[in-house]
Parts: structure tokens; C-alpha cells; sequence
């Protein structure tokens, strides 16, 4: 392993998603560094400490530099024995708690196992399920058509990813979304669905660049008039001009993440989060 | 507002899930104060950040008590703007930062905007999105039923949250997971499916604990056979027998949030993850 690589981990007494969603966000910020990542989650207690210390060590030298390790160990015992490991740990708890202990004027309850928010306990929980089982029977404009429930309702043109962002929406925030495909009949008519028209404020429009819709369609379906650059283009046109004309908010998503489409639409349109706590 | 009750920002120049996860597991270690959360993404210069101050001051007087604001902010102009809030304002990177400058040996880069991984740009964008179609293909042993491409298939009753399951994995990790339900004809011969046979290495099963199972069962058709308690009993012992006689790994849900159960499977399945940066 060269100087511009090096091991990273990610040790949790939960999932791990927190010190991963963390650390990305840092290691994104040095360029020029390759960084290996071990997600080594449910670590909860000092006998399993020690063995992910052995295995933080091990990496170390059979990849000569020193690991990174972030930490999100809330027990004190157990996050103790990981500090001993050979490596930079970086304990993304201690220091914030703290500060939030003396803000707060209370001790956080850090004793013993952490917290399991699980389906029996956690009020988001059910939400999140009610929420992806709502897209999946609202998805593409089929089955349900249940708009009245719906928070947000997307729609565009074919493969602009209204449906993986649908998905994101209900399992990270409980949101549920419809959507609806704009066909070549709506584009012509440049009309809004008759449908859709009892809710045009919870509309929603997703756009791409023409040439990576392109792009996109033709690793489908190579050589079709569906992927065919005057296609793409007037669909893309057609339906920019119906959100326009109708003031339907919209997102050219090409250089955006899940996440950040997903984010900007609950900005945007004002959604309530249930969070995971 | 009473003193357990505390307005909470999440401040990001991105999406805001970075400081949203970090904070929910913080502040779910603080029982008894209810926390009443407001995310303000994409703040990206310091005219934005004089407008979130401003709202982060306004949510301080309105409720009498002073917020808790957690910023990943990477620029520093305006990073500095948002710390003149009156409130408490952790800052989740520059701390951390400067650990792991002094570690890497270098400065991370942090002037302007920060980097967008998007559509043209993230690797791991697609990855996902590949992945979510081929969940939604191969959603409960229907249609596609390509085993082969699969990195996982969860298996197990009706209403175990296979679907979920398979979603989360896709969307947060990259993972082509297929799913097939346990019908009474495999139960009861005690067989795995046979076009399962050949895959026996990616399977993963899935339990509930029964009462909670015939809950979830009898929300979806009240009074039927499908949520009867002997129903339910008989799937799962018998789901379970099946598991153990064909070395399958499972994992029973009942406690575990969707962040939990796709975290064990990703850990006891050794799956690659398509870590989002």
C-alpha cells in the first residue's frame, strides 16, 4: 500500500451508517488518497472490542501505515479497548456529548447496551414500511393511483428516476410518493393528467440533460426511436414547458445524488421528515 | 416550550443527512427531552448563511430556549457566519478535520463550494440505481428470477420485510438483492424451492416473532386464515425448521429498525458495499 492509501474502519456498537455517513463526508474532502473501508458494526461489548482491535491491527501491518478508525461506541468500557488499538481513532461521541451534556444540564445515558430502535419500538418504523409499500402500489402512474395519500407525486419523462427517488423518499423519511410518467399523449396535449389535476401542489418535476437521458435510454433499449436524440429532446422540452406552464417545481437532476434529489424535494415542497432517531 | 423540549437545526451545505444521523444518534441517548428537528440543506455562501442565522434566531425566540444547531458546513466564511447564531453550534467537521490533516499529512479541500457527486460523476450512482431495478425485477420471487446476478436473496413468509429489506440494501449499499416468499407448498414438503437450489450460498433468511407477525397480518386482512395465530405459528416453525435443516443464516426482526437488519446482512452475507462518498 502506497502513502496515498490507506485503511479505513468504521466500528459501531450499531449499524455502523452513522460513522460511514460521517466519515465519507470527511474522507471526500482529501483528494488524491484511495481509502479502503471495513464497516465493523454491533461491537457492544470489551471481549468484542478486543477482537476488532486484533483485526484494526492486523490491517495495519499487513498494509504497513496506520489505519483510520472512526468510532461510534457509545459504552465507555468498550469504546476504552478500541483506543488501544494501533491507529488514528477518531471518537465522534465523546467530545459532542459533552458538549451536549452541558447544554442539555443532563447526563446522556450512555450505560450498558445501546438503545435498539427496532420495529416494536420505533414509531418511524411502521411509517417507513407503510411508505414503500405506497410507492410500490403507486409507482409508474399503475396500480393504486391513490393521490388523495400521497405528500409528493413525481413526475417526468421516462428514466429520470422518479421511481429509485420515490423509494429513497419512503424509506428514509417515511414520505409517501407517488409518480407518474409523462407519455407522448400528455406532451403533445400539453396538458397536466386529468388526474394529476386535483393535486397539482403536491407536483413535483424531475429533468435530465438530453444526452445523458440519451445515454441512459439507450443502454435499454440501443438504437430505438425511444433513444434517439430528437426523441429525448422533444420529450425533455415538452416537459419543461408543462411544468412551466402549470408551475410545477422541478429539478434537472443529472448532477445531483439520491440523496440530494431527495433532499432538495423535501426542502422544496415543505415534507415532514420521520426521522430515524 | 418547557425546559425537555428543545428545537434542533441540522445545517449542511449538502443534503443535510450527514448532520441528521449523526444528531439523531446523539441526541437518542437524551431520554425525556423531545427534540423538534428543522434541516436547512444546501448552504452554500454566506448570504444563505445570514438567512439561516437569522431563522435559526427567530426559532430561539419564538420558543424560548436556546437551539442546538449541528453544522457540517465545509466552507469556512460560511461556517463562520452560522456559529454567530444564538445557540448552541456543534461543528461537526472542524474538529475532526484537523485530526485527520495532521494524520493524512495534508489539507483537506475545503475552499468553495463543495464537490457534488452526481449522476455523471458518483460511480457508485448508478451502481444503485442498477440495483434498485434489479430489487424491483425480482421482487417476491416473481418476474426476473435471476438468481445468478444476485449478491443476496432473502427468503422467508409473507410479511417479514423482505421488500424493505431488499430496497435499503440497493439504495444504501449497491446490493442486488432478490427476494422469494415461503409459500405452504415449500413449507410443508420442508424443501427449499428448487430454483433456489443452485444458490444456496447467497440465501438469507428472515423472521418475525409471532405475535407480531399475525399484528402486522391482521392489519392487512383482519380476521383471515392468513393472520390467524395457528397460521402464523405453523409458517414460522416450519420457515424456521427449513433454515436450519439447509444451513441457511436468519435473523428474527421483530427488534431490528431496516438500518439494523441490513447492516447484519451485509456483515454475515460479507457483502461488498457501494459506499455512497
Amino acid at each position: 500500500m502506497t502513502g496515498s492509501e490507506r485503511t479505513v474502519c468504521f466500528v459501531s456498537d450499531r449499524t455502523g451508517v452513522t460513522a460511514e455517513t460521517l466519515g465519507h463526508s470527511l474522507l471526500s474532502l482529501f483528494g488524491g488518497v484511495t481509502f479502503h473501508t471495513v464497516t465493523m458494526p454491533f461491537v457492544l461489548d470489551t471481549v468484542q472490542a478486543r477482537g476488532v482491535v486484533a483485526r484494526i491491527n492486523a490491517l495495519g501491518e499487513e498494509r504497513g501505515v496506520k489505519p483510520i478508525v472512526f468510532c461510534t461506541v457509545v459504552d465507555q468500557d468498550t469504546r476504552a479497548v478500541i483506543k488501544q488499538a494501533r491507529a488514528l481513532v477518531i471518537d465522534l461521541l465523546s467530545t459532542l456529548l459533552g458538549q451536549l451534556e452541558a447544554e442539555l444540564g443532563k447526563q446522556a445515558e450512555v450505560a450498558g447496551v445501546p438503545a435498539m430502535h427496532g420495529a416494536t419500538t420505533d414509531p418511524s418504523y411502521s411509517a417507513r414500511i407503510d411508505a414503500t409499500n405506497f410507492v410500490l402500489a403507486n409507482d409508474d402512474g399503475a396500480g393504486a393511483r391513490d393521490y388523495r395519500s400521497a405528500n409528493v407525486v413525481l413526475i417526468g419523462v421516462s428514466r429520470t428516476g422518479k421511481t429509485p427517488t420515490s423509494l429513497y423518499l419512503a424509506l428514509q423519511y417515511g414520505v409517501f410518493a407517488a409518480n407518474y410518467p409523462l407519455a407522448d399523449e400528455e406532451l403533445e396535449a400539453g396538458r397536466l393528467p386529468r388526474m394529476l389535476l386535483p393535486h397539482r401542489e403536491k407536483l413535483y418535476g424531475l429533468i435530465l440533460k438530453a444526452d445523458r437521458l440519451q445515454q441512459i435510454r439507450s443502454e435499454r433499449r440501443p438504437g430505438s426511436r425511444y433513444a434517439s436524440p430528437q426523441q429525448v429532446q422533444y420529450e425533455l422540452r415538452a416537459a419543461q414547458a408543462l411544468f412551466d406552464r402549470f408551475g410545477v417545481p422541478y429539478l434537472d437532476v443529472t448532477e445531483c445524488s439520491i440523496e440530494e434529489i431527495a433532499s432538495r424535494i423535501m426542502d422544496q415542497m415543505a415534507l415532514a421528515r420521520h426521522a430515524r432517531s
